[in-house]
């Protein structure tokens, strides 16, 4: 599989790159009843229907209305209720109660996304040559934004309806997967020194990834694969969620009040454990990657091992090795995290794919960053601050969106991602 | 408007009125789309898609899984998902989560619906006249049970779309209301003495109706009509929410804490008020009954009025002496609480239909009253506590659901009800 | 134990009522540290240096402010800090706050409290005959309002002590109780009519308690004393707390939300019982009465039982047979609810005194009641929702305090006050 | 002033700093009531009281119980009472409920206090060398234990005495400061390449401060001195709480939920701010640096002045250049910050003392760290999550307790310490 970052020169790539970004949104949905579209089961996790207004939004927000003179909104409200919380565009609908709007109808949206998408291709057809080399990183920006979007519809799905005790399938599974096995642990020395993290500045990145710059390194090992299921089982038998030992203080806290016993989905029965799935309840399978996992787990389990949580600078040295391949969210037909598989022995596996992985490191800027100014600027720079950076990317994650700069950001208690980690170690000498 | 409380004896009758109230209600639901009848705004408010499922499940459990040998249920957990709060039938889905199943779509539940209707209808049908005699009580408490969610279900849904900063209608207002204005207040004098209030004891009512019990009355005053929005806004206008002195010291903490300014619904927009209806959002008609008004509320303006709400002794005594007649929900068509219009002198206008009346009463058992046995038992007993009394009906009310003796009763900082008020004051002497 | 009302004709009689009341105070805190006295453990539990403070405030604004021409106050922010809930007298210091409050000290509230008496005792002994009579009323109000604190400082004090797992105790026990038993429950009967209740006029009374009125009265029967804690303990080991068919709706969500598993106060240790005293922990007494007990839990034993609460009607009737003879808080040393003791067949015991009785009677105005006219009016009236009353009086009740027509007052899930409850029945025909 | 760290090898030096410390903390609370002693406002903030019992736990739980055979404890429950956070010693009485004990009184703490005291320095006296060697650093981690509650001791004091209106002081001022003011904020740059932070490993310091490791730092700027009153009065001008523009999305979020206008502390009465200080309220001098001041405003200034936050790094590596002086607690009297006062032209002013500084750090482990094991490993490790650092200490930070590594750490929303800020900027090339 092959990464296809969109050029920002080439048009006919762009709109094509756009082309499918938003038919896969539009294939996600194609199972989905409109009932369950509406569904918000917390505030972070919005309905499936606002996710697709919303992304229609976005292009609507900051192309059309800003570039495209002669563009006519397709409602007067809309710029309120899916705006999602850039406040430099103006008011906006509490995010909590976005599963309250039965009106603007599934087919009132549809027919949104359709306006939206008949301006935004005739625009970008006939933009001038200059006019679309200035416009590209914002379309390559939008693309980016729906990608992501189309990750969080499915996490949110998810999340909604597990609420539901008919633990309901959403989608088909595209026949019994191959029986996989993971491979033993094994630890990767990786030498310390100046090195350089971040995005190079060729191509479309998020501001984020960026400035490319020099940091000190010191030696580490890192494990050759996520941490599976049955290692994570073996920590709670051990006592995982009753011993304070192995939590950082605000971690304790949060499960003794919430009553964690195990990872997001999971549910004992008869003293097996199964997990839900976007097909329905299933046996966990131990070889799998641990998934919807928190931080606080991954810490607590790498506290349990003697072990750590790799930095994300330790992270991207290390990936920096391998070819940015794995199981992505590919034509929009949703998979759920399955085991390593092979086994060649030296190679770090799965890094990227099946589960984003929890990394050591706080989310803040880079030396020398700067949001954009204007209301683009409120994309990534106003979450720099109690979230904690995962990289890699994960099976929902469409094909294509990734870089090896990468970095996504969620709180510590998040769950509903499809999370996972791998253990480093200080080398020891 | 004739009153034709069902006899229990005529099996035509019964099987006509049940017809009747399973058609009135598909009927509310017929301009309504399956997203609208997902929303769940509080836990108060069900879904219309759980009320529909409910009013099934009523029949479904109390009559056909304990009296229709054979019965087949249509799911295995539409007992756990549709139980509202009989403790003895079993567990239950939590109410505040109602709105969060997307499954059972709206057409599983249509066919939930039609599959007990087909097996009630031809159980009834083939009783023996000594079954259908034992059973008749138990068919009318489950014709008046869906007579009460006709009601909720359209007091839900205008809670829910309310939330829609969009103003959606959820029905066409049929034809523009005829003007009609308020007559003056007038007081009528009632004397005091020993009186009986309470259900007689023939033909169906609520066990909370009765016993039939004696009360000494003290004389009294009763006003000829509702208060008017036109009256409760001149109580705003003098200070109604910012004046601790007229209310009670439960109602001043929470009017503090949630800010009220207005009645529920209530939006000023450039100095006028308007009051979302059914039908949108309309100016507010100074002539129509106060209306989405708490108990705390009318007993303010009692206060600040220099008199008081009426017991329910009061009103029961007062209404007995007036015909059961007013605006209800006739054949499931909505309509919005009107002015009294007509003005003929002595009577008490709109004791019955437009808007639910507050009493001074705190809803408790009438001496001798015990529940039924078993989990029927519960349908109105446990609520016996923090609640207050409303009575009369309201323009949501099915024709022919009401009683005199009629005992509504809710929390008293609810508004979501089509609840106005009456005042009454002691007799000058 | 004679009860001596204080006449409002008598100025010797009042000024001596009035010393005694300030002095019982005054013993009541003798053996308690200012950090004791500080102890505030929710909103509804004021601080003993609180209580201490606001009953001088009492007479500081109602009395010496108003009439006392020439009155310099002690301080120019206690009028703020000391006002409890009166909101026509001006804006007060958050209730949850007391607490808060280290200055002023004990000792500057030992000085505002002898600056007060010192004026209070002065201006009262130069009155005219003319505005004695007058202000009498008033004067008697400030009386049975701190005695009504005496009460409270020892209920309040007794919730912020059980916080300290060091159970500490306040007072010393004055010698080992006699041994006392509880006799055998019996069942006197009430014949029905119509009978009046409520304060007759003569002398002082709260307004709550009138006026006088007729009230028709079922025939009924009432138990001999109040429900013993073994008797409450039989019930606890039928799954009281396990068992939703006995409790009230509101009721049976807070014990699940709350985890109630006993009554306030008691402790389980080793399979026996321990209850949490003034003078430290100690076996549950079998034979005493039941105490800080809910309404809500009294109600649940009721039902159990097959018995029902008294109506305040019915319990003003039947105690109005009997002499106003209690234990009470003589002289201001605390003691505990004892068991009845003396079986002398026909009698209805310990209606005074040892548990406050949980009425069936919401509290409600009487007919024809309306609050006195400025900040004096806010003392009752505005509590008229909500509550539940309570009759009788308590072991920690004032000598001399009570009436027959004393209507106390509490929320439902109240249970730190002295509470208990007896039975009734309907008289079977 | 010099910086006299204790050394660990000096017997007499080590009892005399004990003492010194020991003296110190009773000098704070000599002008305290035992009712000022008892205050708690938030969990965060405990009673002054508390604080004493629990400095003396802290040397009886992990030295004198740990060692000393023999040692009989003070009081069986103290060990449960006073134990802050380490789950690996024990269960421990709720944070929140700390100020709920007025048992055991002040009198008994001090009991406890000299019961530790007398075993301790009898206990250290006698030890032979060897013990003294290996004990010599948990001894020296209980001194600067202590030291930072004589500064939470008054942080926590003064959030106290702040919720009553009386604006109590708790001290007296050390006659009025003498006039400074602030020097024109000049902009000092630092070259860039690898350096080492952290402590070196010499003498005592916290776990957290090291390994001393290498970093690459990129060029940057750094004010000579912290934001003043002043220029924050500015920000406020020019509606820093009122523009999203400038916030992190959490920070907005809780400023508007929290509805914050100024730093903590602040009050405007007429048009001018006053601040709360432990001498009571003073106008806001314009020159002394803004303290009590949360990151998440720090941050939204440094946006608003197109700067940003130093990171921890770049604090320590400007630092070292400057020797460790400023405004501290010296011998238990309490100060305010003051103006930087002399402006020797290049020099970075106040690093030290005076207030903490906020910087982007998100408070983690150095590379290579691991907590020590056993109990005394919860003493900083499992609180590296969800805190931003701080460094230089202020004018409550105890003479002598800190160093040029010294990492304080806090939520970014907490403002009751003595917190302010510098700003720095990337090097403009």
């Amino acid at each position: 599989m092959a990464f296809d970052n969109p050029t920002l020169t080439d048009r006919d790539a762009v709109l094509d790159r756009l082309r499918r970004v938003r038919n896969n949104t539009a294939a996600l949905i194609t199972p989905l009843s409109s009932e369950d579209m509406m569904l918000q089961s917390m505030p972070e996790a919005s309905p499936v229907k606002w996710n697709i207004a919303h992304t229609s939004w976005f292009f609507e927000t900051f192309v059309l209305q800003v570039e495209y003179e002669g563009y006519t909104s397709f409602h007067p409200n809309f710029g309120y209720l899916f705006n999602s919380y850039y406040n430099q565009v103006g008011k906006m609908h509490p995010r909590g109660d976005r599963g309250l709007l039965s009106r603007p109808s599934t087919d009132e949206v549809a027919a949104y996304r359709a306006h939206v998408d008949k301006a935004l291709f005739s625009y970008i057809e006939n933009l001038s040559s200059a006019d679309f080399s200035r416009l590209a990183p914002l379309i390559a920006l939008g693309i980016a934004h729906e990608e992501q979007h189309q990750e969080l519809l499915l996490t949110d799905l998810k999340h909604c309806l597990f609420q539901n005790p008919l633990t309901p399938a959403a989608y088909a599974e595209a026949g019994s997967p191959e029986l996989l096995s993971a491979p033993e642990i094994r630890w990767r020395e990786m030498p310390g020194g100046l090195c350089e993290i971040g995005w190079n500045g060729e191509g479309f990145a998020f501001d984020n990834e960026g400035p490319r710059h020099k940091v000190f390194l010191h030696p580490f090992e890192m494990a050759n694969r996520p941490i599976t299921n049955g290692e994570y089982l073996e920590f709670m038998k051990d006592g995982a969620y009753d011993n304070p030992e192995f939590w950082l203080a605000d971690a304790w806290e949060l499960i003794c009040e919430e009553k964690w016993r195990a990872p997001l989905y999971w549910r004992e029965k008869d003293g097996e454990w199964f997990e839900y799935t976007l097909f329905g309840e299933r046996l966990v399978n131990p070889d799998a990657p641990a998934c919807h996992i928190s931080y606080y787990e991954a810490d607590a389990y790498a506290s349990w091992a003697g072990a750590r949580l790799p930095t994300e600078v330790e992270w991207e040295a290390a990936a920096s090795l391998f070819p940015l391949e794995g199981r992505f969210l590919e034509s929009g037909a949703p998979v759920s995290p399955l085991p390593a598989g092979n086994d060649d022995g030296d190679a770090l596996l799965q890094l990227f794919g099946d589960v984003w992985e929890w990394t050591a490191s706080p989310y803040v800027a880079y030396p020398g960053y700067a949001p954009p100014s204007g209301a683009i600027g409120e994309y990534n720079g106003k979450f720099m601050s109690g979230q904690m950076v995962l990289r890699g990317g994960s099976c929902a994650s469409p094909d294509g969106h990734l870089r090896l700069s990468y970095r996504n950001f969620f709180a510590p208690n998040a769950r509903w991602q499809f999370s996972g980690f791998r253990l480093a170690r200080d080398c020891e000498k």
